[in-house]
């Protein structure tokens, strides 16, 4: 627990919201100024920044639940799809440093458009690539 | 393996990629069209149409292997952040029907923004809907 931790205090009942879900590892409850109406955060209860610093017991142990609360609220809002979204660092459009994965119901011509990159490899860039994040594993 | 399935394909060697990863249970290669240079899809190697299919197992040990991928990621292309994206059915954005992660590394000031919301809940509303999805659960 980090006592300045909005999310640590979510998870101790130390902050009201509205939960979805908890268990012995993970907390879900849904997020303010929702991109739609059910939009749920789902965050580990021990306090980790971000995806870095999530532990890998952590990580196995929240997949399946993720699996499961994207099945339901995509059942209980009737929506078309469902992203999911984790941002890591500030660049990355993280806001609050508990690690956090925003689950999103979508619906057929809700307006949200995907981002499309400004451009496509150069011819031989993309073996260099690969090679530098596989050595990097 | 589905015959008609691009992601399997690449999985098993069929049609050429930029491999970056691979175990027994997942896989990763670099995507065409990167939203920034070093994006990356890690994919699961049994055929899973989105989260909704993929079987428990499957994303525990997806998971860490996530988180991996994103640190080695962020390192070798020397990127400000991740970010981490699912797409489940067409309404959210999906085009492959083979369950896949987006890996996508953040620079300061790329120029991609973030979904705002239409409008926050309103008086009531938000213990409604978290009830309907605890429900579903």
């Amino acid at each position: 627990m980090n006592n300045n931790c909005i999310f640590c205090k979510i998870t101790k009942g130390e902050v009201p919201c509205a939960k979805i879900y908890e268990d012995e590892t993970v907390f879900a409850f849904l997020a303010h100024n929702p991109i739609n109406i059910g939009h749920t955060l789902l965050v580990p209860k021990i306090h980790a920044v971000n995806i870095y610093e999530m532990p890998d017991e952590t990580l196995a142990k929240l997949a399946p639940v993720l699996k499961k609360l994207a099945t339901s609220i995509k059942s209980a809002t009737g929506a078309d799809g469902i992203n999911i979204e984790m941002n890591n660092d500030s660049a990355a459009g993280q806001i609050i440093f508990h690690a956090h994965l925003h689950i999103v119901p979508r619906f057929k011509d809700d307006g949200f458009t995907h981002w499309k990159g400004a451009r496509d490899y150069r011819e031989g860039e993309m073996s260099i690539v690969a090679e530098k994040i596989s050595t990097a594993l």
